[in-house]
C-alpha cells in the first residue's frame, strides 16, 4: 500500500491505512488489525463481517467519503440481504472492496471480540473470546497418490485458513467426519475447543457446510443451598435463560459440615451425594434446554464454580478432609474435564472447566468473585462480601488482596427463621417500620405497592413468609424503631408501647403481619434474632479478621455479593452490623459476582489463564483456627457491635439506646456454629 | 570435584569422574549421565540401583580399586538383602559411597533404558523408556497457612525430585489422592503417562507408599483374520503372555472387502463390526490376564497395530471410504485414546496407541513393519513382505522406501483350500515330493517327525488338515516334481505317471494323505493351486511395482515377515513365485514384525515418535488403481512366473519344463480378486 492509494480509516478503532483499490474490507480490516468477525473466512456466506460506511466529508480524518470509494453493491449481498435480511447501508466487509478514501465503521455485533452487554455500567465487560469456537474451512479432496487422512487435511485447512496450528479431533469427530465432507462438498463448519495451555486444541464436532446455528455453553453456580446456571450462547455471550433449583444434598444436611459429617460417619455417603448432585445438576440442564427450546447436545462447554466441600462433592472427591484442620484440597488447580466423567448429558465430547480453589474454605466461588469484581484492580480499599450460607469475603486493592470464608449458616437464605422461606412470590422482602408508631408497612415479592397502599390487597395476593433481605430489614427496622436491644432482646408490649410486641415462650414476637383468611400470621420471632445474630456476627467477625491482617481500621467501600446479596439494603445490613461501619453511599451490590465469574469465565478464556493468576496472588486466611475470629464473633453479636461505635451510621440511622433485658431468660445468644 | 578426589569409573560405559569422599554412587552416576536406575530416589527402598563394585588392579584405566573405597555395607542394605535377597558383591548405589578409586560396573537390570533381550541377534534392539512410568516421590505436608492442593504438592514433588514438569493428574486419581498420601505417610507410587508431545503428562494411578508390583502393557496385532496381543512388564519389557485369537469379524466377511460391502449394504453393520472388535479384545485381555494371574485393571497402555478397515473398524468409523477411489482414510496420524473410548476395560484411566497409517490400504500394521524392520536404515535394498490376508509390502534403503498393500486373500491363512485350516495341531506344515517316485512325505505340527518315519503315526496323532505353510511347500514340491505345470494345472496320472494323481471333476487333484481310521483324507486340488496362485500373484505384483518405481530389476534381499510368514520355506515361496527371484540365502524371515513394531512402540515412546515421523516420509503406492498392477498380476499367475527366469532360483531348484494344457478345461485362471 502506497500513500496514493486509497486510505481507509475504520472506527471506532481508529486504524487507518493506505490499500491498493480493490482491497476487501475484510483484508484491510485484517491488515489493520481490525476486530472484524468472519466465520466463513470471507466467502459470503456467514455475513458476520457487516460493516457500516459512512460518507461525507470528514474534515477530521481529512478525507470525503462518498458511495463510490466502495465497489459496487454486489450479487452475493444482494442474496445475502434478500435471504436474510441485512440493515440498510450495510455491506458485506468480504464482498465491498475500496475504491476510494473510505470510512468504515465496524458495529458492535460484527466485532469478533465484542463487548457482553451487562446490566449495571461500573462492572466490568466481558469480552467475546469463549474457548469453543465455530470456524468454516474449505478442505481439500483427497488425493490417492499423496494419501492423508481426511482429519489431516482438515487440520491443514485450519491451520492455512485460521492459523490454528496442533489441532486435533476428538474420537467422535472421526466418526462423522467422512459423511460431513462428503455432503458439505469439502467444506465444514467445526466447533474447535481450544484447550487451555497444557492440552491441545481439538475439533469436538463437525457440520456439512457452513452452521448457521448456535451453540452454548453454561456458567453454573454450585451453592450449598441453591443451584444456579445460565444458558449462554457462544457466539455473542447473551444469556438465553438462567434457571436455578434447591441443592438436593440439603437433605444430608444443611450446611457444609453437616454433609462433611455424613460423609464420615456414612460409608459411601460422599459418593451417595455426589451422585445427588450430579443428579440434580443434569434434571437442571435439561430444564434450561427445554426452556429455551435446545437440543441439550449443542451445550458444548459448562463451567463451574463452588465452595470446596460442594467442589469435591461435584468431582466425587470425599470431602473428609476439608472437615478437619489442616483442611487440605484434594487439588486446587483449575481443571478441565470432560463432562462425561461428571455424568453430565450435554454435548457427548462437551469440556467442562472448573475454576480454582483459594483455600481449604476458600473455594471456587470466591474465585470467581475475585474476577468479577476485581478487587486487586481497585484504587481504594473494597470489601467483597458474598452472602450465602457460607460466606467469602475478600478484602483488598491494588497492593493485596485477602480472603477468607465464614460459616454463617442459611439463616440469610430464610431458613432457620420461623416464617423464612426461600425469595419467590408471596415472600415479604422489604420491611419499614414507624419509629412513633411501631407500625411495620412491607412488601413482598412480585408486587410493587406497600402494604399500606389500598391497593395492596389486590395486588400481593397470597402472602407465605419472609425471604433473606426480609427478615434483614425487619430486625434492624425493630432495631432502629427501639424494638429490639442492642443485645438482640424483643421488648415486651410494656417495654415498647405497642401490642405488636407478644409474648412467646420465654421471650417476646413482634408481628409483621395479623394474617388473614389466606394468609398466615408472620412474626419475626426473638430465635430468628438470634439465628440472624449468629449468622450476621460469623459473616462480620471475618471481614474484621481480614481487616486485622491488612492492619486497617476501616474500608473506603463494601459490595454485598451473591444472588441474595443483590438485594440487601446497605443501610439494614450496616444496623444489623453485617458489614464494618462505613459511608452507607459506599455500600453498593454486585449482584450474584460468583456466577458472573464463571460467566465471564466460559465466555473469555484469557480470563480462566487470570483467574489462575489471581489465586495464586490471593493471600487466604483460615478463620477456624484464628483465635480473634472468636473475639470479633463475640463483639459482633451484638446490634450493631459491642465495641464499635458505627459512627458514620449513627449519622444516618438511629441506634435507640434501649435494653430489655431483665436479668432472666436467654441472653447474649452464643451456640454452636457450623461453616456452612 | 577436583582432582585429588577420588576417581569413579562406571562400566560399561566407561564414564569417570572425580567425586569428594562420601558422595553416593547413586549421585556420582547421576552426575555423571550414567544410566542407573532409582524409582524410589535414592532411599533405599527400591533396590533398582544395585551396582557390582571390581575390584583389583585395573592398569588400564590407571587404578587400584579396592572394597574400603566404598563405605561400609549398612543396615539398609543389610535389611533389603535379608528380605528380598542380592547377588553377593553387589551394592545399593544409593546408600555405598566413594571413599576411594573404584570401578564400578553398572549391571543391564539396573539401566533405566535397559534392552529388552530380543530372540534373533540381527534385530533392532528394544530401549526401555516406555510413555507409563512409575516414581515414588515423598510430598509435603499440607499447611492452613500456605494453603495448596494435594495434587499441587504431589506436583512439586514430581518436579523437584523427579524433574517432571507440568504433570496433571486424571479426575480418578484425584478420588484416590487424599487416603493414599495419608496412608503413606506423604509417600506415594505414582504411574504417570507422559503424554505425546501435544498432550500434557497426567498421573493415572497412585499407591501408598512404595509400590514394589508390576504395571503392564499390551501390543495389540489387529489383523483381518486373527488378534494377536503380547502381555509386557512395563518396567522391564518382558513379555509376561501372548495369546491370540480368530477376529469375530470373519462372519461379516473373509477378506477386507467383503466386510467394507457388508458395512455398505447394512445399516448399522459398521457399528455391528465395531461391537464384534471390541467385545472379541476384550475377551482375549480377559484371557491373557487369566493366564498371566494378573488383575486387568493393572494394564495401563495398550499399542494397537492393523489394516486400515480393521483401524476404522476398531475406532468405530464406516470403512465405506476404503472401499472406493480414493481410498481416503478418516485420519492417518497416530492417536492417542482413552481405552475406555473403546470400551475396553482395563485401567480405568488406561491409555491406547494407535500407530499411524502410511495409506488407504497400507495401514498402521505397515508402519509398525517399518519400525521393526527398519528398512530405511537398510544399507542393501531390502523389500519386506508381510504375508496376510492383505499383504503389506515395503521396499527400500537408507536412500528412499516405498510401501503398497495387496489383496492376497486369505488362502495363505489356510482358508478358500479344500483341506486347508489353521496352523494348529494335526496341520501339515512342511511337505517333501521325491521327484523321481512322487512321492509324498510330510511333517504335521506338534511333530518333529516325517510321515515316512516308524514312530511317526504314534506321535503326530490325528492329522486334521493343511495349513498355509503346508499348502506353499505342497505346490511348491509338486512344481519342482512335474506334477503341476507352469500354468498351475495338476497332471494325470498318465501324464505324471504316479497314481497318487487324481481326477476330479475336469481336472486333477494329488493325493497327499491317503486318510486312515482317525484322519480324512488329504489331497491338493487343482482349486488350490488356483487359490494360491491368486494370492501369490498379488503378491509379487505389488512387489513388482514397488521395484518398477524403485527402477530396479532385483533387490539384494527379502524379508517374510507376518505370523505365519515366519514359517514359509524360503525356497518353496521362490519356487512358487510369491517373491520376485533373489539369492535363496537373502530370504530371511522377521516373524510377527507387525507384532514387533506394536511391542517397540509400547515400550519405547522415542520410538512412536519415529514411526510417526517415518511413516511421512515413505512414498506410497496404490495398487488398485495402477495398471500395471494388473499387467504383473497376469504374468505372476504362472509358476514361478510367465517372462521372468528366475535365474537365481534355478540353480538351486529343479523347474521341470512341463505342460498339461491339452486345449480343454480350465486353464491360467483369472478370477475375481478382493483385497482382504
Amino acid at each position: 500500500m502506497s500513500d496514493q492509494d486509497p486510505l481507509v480509516i475504520f472506527t471506532p478503532s481508529g486504524k487507518r491505512g493506505h490499500f491498493a483499490p480493490g482491497t476487501k474490507v475484510l483484508d484491510a480490516a485484517r491488515q489493520l488489525g481490525v476486530d472484524l468477525d468472519s466465520v466463513c473466512g470471507g466467502r459470503g456466506i456467514c455475513s458476520k463481517c457487516q460493516i457500516q460506511p459512512s460518507f461525507g466529508d470528514f474534515p477530521k480524518h481529512g478525507v470525503t467519503s462518498s458511495p463510490d470509494h466502495l465497489s459496487e453493491w454486489n450479487s452475493v449481498e444482494e442474496r445475502y440481504k434478500s435471504k436474510r435480511g441485512m440493515i440498510d447501508g450495510r455491506r458485506l466487509g468480504c464482498q465491498a472492496t475500496v475504491e476510494g478514501d473510505v470510512i468504515i465503521d465496524v458495529p458492535p455485533e460484527s466485532q469478533v471480540h465484542k463487548q457482553v452487554v451487562r446490566k449495571s455500567a461500573d462492572t466490568r465487560e466481558i469480552v467475546m473470546d469463549p474457548a469453543t469456537k465455530l470456524y468454516y474451512v474449505e478442505v481439500e479432496e483427497p488425493d490417492m497418490h499423496e494419501p492423508s487422512g481426511d482429519l489431516e487435511r482438515l487440520c491443514t485447512a485450519l491451520a492455512e485458513q485460521w492459523d490454528l496450528a496442533h489441532v486435533r479431533g476428538d474420537l467422535r469427530v472421526l466418526t462423522q467426519l467422512q459423511p460431513a465432507l462428503r455432503k458439505g462438498e469439502w467444506k465444514v463448519t467445526v466447533a474447535v475447543h481450544h484447550g487451555d495451555g497444557l492440552t491441545e486444541a481439538r475439533i469436538m464436532q463437525v457440520w456439512p457446510g457452513y452452521y448457521d446455528g448456535a451453540i452454548y455453553g453454561l456458567a453454573i453456580d454450585l451453592g450449598s443451598t441453591t443451584i444456579a446456571a445460565h444458558l449462554c450462547d457462544l457466539r455473542d455471550g447473551k444469556v438465553v435463560t438462567s434457571s436455578g433449583i434447591m441443592n438436593p444434598q440439603i437433605r444430608f444436611g444443611e450446611d457444609l459440615m453437616s454433609r462433611v459429617s455424613y460423609s464420615m460417619m456414612n460409608p459411601g455417603g460422599a459418593a451417595e451425594m455426589t451422585t445427588a448432585v450430579r443428579t440434580a445438576m443434569q434434571a437442571l440442564i435439561n430444564t434450561i434446554a427445554a426452556e429455551a427450546v435446545i437440543d441439550p447436545a449443542l451445550i458444548m462447554e459448562a463451567v463451574f464454580v463452588a465452595n470446596p466441600v460442594m467442589h469435591h462433592l461435584l468431582l466425587g472427591i470425599d470431602p473428609v478432609e476439608l472437615g478437619q484442620a489442616p483442611f487440605a484440597l484434594a487439588t486446587s488447580d483449575a481443571l478441565t474435564l470432560w463432562a462425561t466423567e461428571l455424568d453430565l448429558d450435554i454435548h457427548p465430547s462437551a469440556r467442562v472447566y472448573i475454576l480454582p480453589c483459594i483455600a481449604g474454605h476458600v473455594g471456587a466461588d470466591a474465585a470467581a468473585v475475585a474476577l468479577s469484581e476485581a478487587p486487586g484492580q481497585s484504587d481504594d480499599l473494597v470489601l467483597i462480601v458474598d452472602v450465602g450460607t457460607n460466606a467469602e469475603i475478600l478484602l483488598g486493592n491494588r497492593e493485596k488482596v485477602l480472603a477468607c470464608s465464614s460459616p454463617t449458616g442459611p439463616a440469610f437464605e430464610g431458613a432457620q427463621i420461623s416464617s423464612g422461606q426461600r425469595a419467590a412470590p408471596g415472600a415479604i422482602e422489604r420491611v419499614e417500620i414507624d419509629p412513633i408508631t411501631k407500625e411495620p408497612r412491607f412488601r413482598v415479592i412480585g408486587s410493587e405497592k406497600w402494604s399500606d397502599d389500598p391497593d395492596f390487597a389486590a395486588e400481593a395476593g397470597q402472602i407465605t413468609g419472609i425471604c433473606g433481605s426480609g427478615i434483614i430489614e425487619a430486625i434492624a427496622e425493630m432495631r432502629m424503631a427501639g424494638l429490639v436491644d442492642a443485645g438482640g432482646l424483643i421488648g415486651s408490649a410494656e417495654q415498647t408501647g405497642t401490642a405488636r410486641c407478644v409474648p412467646e415462650g420465654r421471650t417476646n414476637a413482634y408481628v409483621l403481619f395479623e394474617g388473614d383468611d389466606t394468609s398466615p400470621r408472620i412474626t419475626v420471632t426473638n430465635g430468628d434474632v438470634r439465628a440472624i445474630q449468629l449468622a450476621k456476627a460469623a459473616l462480620y467477625a471475618g471481614a474484621r479478621l481480614l481487616m486485622d491482617q491488612m492492619e486497617v481500621e476501616h474500608v473506603d467501600r463494601v459490595v454485598l455479593a451473591g444472588a441474595f446479596g443483590a438485594h440487601i439494603s446497605p443501610k439494614h445490613a450496616m444496623v444489623l452490623g453485617m458489614i464494618p461501619d462505613c459511608e452507607v453511599d459506599k455500600v453498593t451490590s454486585a449482584g450474584n459476582a460468583a456466577g458472573t465469574g464463571a460467566r465471564i469465565a466460559l465466555l473469555n478464556s484469557a480470563a480462566r489463564r487470570e483467574v489462575e493468576s489471581i489465586v495464586r496472588q490471593i493471600v487466604k486466611v483460615e478463620t477456624a483456627v484464628e483465635p480473634r475470629f472468636q473475639e470479633h464473633f463475640v463483639a459482633a453479636s451484638n446490634i450493631p457491635h459491642a465495641t464499635d461505635s458505627y459512627e458514620r451510621l449513627r449519622a444516618v440511622a438511629p441506634l435507640p439506646d434501649v435494653s430489655f433485658n431483665t436479668g432472666g431468660g436467654e441472653a447474649g445468644g452464643r451456640r454452636r456454629r457450623r461453616r456452612g
